[in-house]
């Protein structure tokens, strides 16, 4: 069938908004119509070319929301009218990952997701003949796209679209690294460096579990307001501080933070976030996705006196598990999704999209589908 | 009172047995006759001048086993003629650290002992009117020394001293780091670098706990027969493997270690050990003593896809509390000591355990007293 999608071509290029073929869902695949996607620096990244693993030509886009309208054979969870959100992180419920209960990593369609691909080693998408690849098993930048059944999340049906696809990347990261990842307790100190969009999702996560001091740390004065409106307590600019930063955030938190989170994908920032962390107990989340080939570095007596160095990817949320629960509490109030999509626009203009975020003018773009 | 010690008066210089005097018990202190004690690296480290916060003099060991001979005033779990290990992390059930139930690191102490003295910031020990410093809280190369009561673990009456005093540390250290800082379950694959002291410890641990592979690492081949009889299942020669060491330790544990120990204090190997570890999941703990100033790093991907590093300290075992239980795991004969104290000589003969063991040529000395 034809469908409308923005076509990367190549590193640097704005995308291109153009018909393309997309092939039906073939067993164990989904057809869904997407209704809303946002618009995401992992995107971005990999449109500037700088991405070791992008592929072009491609479609991008992976933090989408739509509706269930064609289901291949051997599918059994999903069913024409149900609503979801693509997963770029499946979770297949079988694989040795899954089974672990220690990871969201679900591995069962890792290599072909990969290589642009769905799990049969194909492309749905193509132009002209010629082969479109998949992007993060996902292509939400397109009004009807094909995923494997592991990697929708079905959700309530009364959920805006135009919101909650942002629960299908940032909002799930940022929130999910606090309670899957860190599991942070009432009570806790919470530093977070980097307040953009996964920032103050980290800080939302940290107030919905009750931490108490919640320390937004970032060189833009202009972040404040909204992030206290989130939830942060206390405002650090490393620029106003006089002395070693590491420091002083230790004595705000009386001995170090109980859990940070970096959120920028510096690795100078990675052992700040480390180091002032609490003796003893202290645990460091990398969610920032540093340049390629950059290392972190500390002391190992860092480690040995006690604080736990650690990553997360997607929050450590097993998509078809947590993301529908995450949907509830947006809509029962208890995170806040509005205040973070500054701009909405149709699939049209998507490279102002791309513009904004580059300006640091926005901190969530989301195009729609009419 | 005139006791019998093995004076350190500078850094490099041998021990020196002489007659010094020590002060009775103060509040809350105890006096104990050390029976019997290991001779470890960190005394060997100390005693080199390397250690940047060694104290010179000092009566240095720390770890011992004794009587209790005397009790100072507002002590009330211990009595003469207990049995005791003392305990350079002491636990005393009442810091900000105790009661967070997520570390062993007891501070109740740690200005003074860190600045070789009892907690009212007096020594017990002198030679001639001259203060001699307490090392590591413990100062078990002498055979009476005085402890505060919260740095003396109670143990059985049966144990012999002997023996049980290599728990004083590096028994604790190995096999803690598997059951309280990893928390090792049965089935996991653990890899081991480094099969001295320490490293056959953790062997030993990974056994008692049921793990599945147990790999020892090691560039000495002498060590394998050893560290079979505590456990290992499989040895790796890191000279004799043709191209990369990790991805050799990958593909023998299907995937990555589960859990990985670095015993060397080699920051390279520290690396090594983390990036073998299991996509997902795998935990690496850093046991090792790093030279001072010396960093680890690795790349920021290996902890956003799932890996943990972190370390361990007396092997995250509570001293009063884990202790004890050790003693009795010995004396059940769940793990083996007696294979690993390879030397014991009286407490005149002490340098020539700190030879031995700069030549490579003892597991463990013990010295005794008479």
């Amino acid at each position: 069938m034809e469908v409308k999608a923005a076509i990367a071509y190549e590193a640097g290029k704005p995308l291109s908004i153009e018909t393309v073929q997309l092939e039906g869902p073939k067993a164990g695949e989904v057809m869904v119509e997407i209704k809303a996607s946002g618009v995401c620096h992992t995107d971005a990244y990999t449109l500037s070319g700088r991405d070791p693993e992008g592929l072009f030509p491609a479609i991008l886009g992976h933090e989408g929301a739509g509706v269930v309208v064609e289901v291949g054979k051997e599918v059994t969870s999903l069913k024409k009218g149900d609503r979801v959100i693509p997963l770029y992180t499946p979770e297949c419920r079988q694989c040795e990952y899954c089974l672990s209960f220690k990871t969201n990593l679900c591995q069962a369609i890792r290599a072909t997701q990969g290589k642009g691909l769905m799990p049969d080693g194909t492309s749905r998408f193509s132009i002209g003949g010629q082969k479109l690849h998949h992007y993060m098993g996902t292509s939400t930048f397109a009004n009807y796209t094909v995923l494997p059944e592991i990697a929708l999340a079905k959700i309530r049906e009364d959920a805006p679209f135009d919101k909650v696809c942002y629960i299908g990347c940032g909002v799930t990261t940022g929130i999910g690294a606090v309670i899957y990842t860190a599991k942070v307790e009432p009570g806790a100190n919470v530093v977070v460096f980097g307040l953009g969009g996964i920032g103050l999702n980290v800080i939302q996560g940290a107030r919905m579990v009750g931490a108490n001091k919640i320390i937004g740390v970032d060189i833009n004065t202009k972040k404040r307001s909204l992030a206290e409106k989130f939830g942060m307590t206390h405002f650090v600019n490393p620029n106003e501080v006089e002395g070693d930063l590491v420091k002083y955030l230790v004595d705000l938190t009386d001995g170090g933070a109980d859990y940070s989170f970096e959120c920028i994908g510096n690795v100078k920032v990675m052992r700040q976030a480390l180091e002032c962390c609490h003796k003893g107990w202290g645990q460091s989340i990398i969610i920032g996705v540093a340049g390629a080939g950059e290392e972190i570095s500390t002391r190992p007596f860092q480690l040995v006196t006690g604080r736990v160095w650690k990553g997360s990817a997607f929050g450590g949320a097993r998509g078809r598990t947590d993301v529908p629960k995450i949907v509830d509490w947006y809509m029962e109030g208890k995170i806040n999704i509005d205040d973070l999509i500054t701009h909405v626009m149709p699939i049209e203009k998507i490279n102002d999209a791309f513009d904004l975020m580059h300006q640091g003018d926005s901190i969530r773009s989301v195009v729609t589908f009419n």
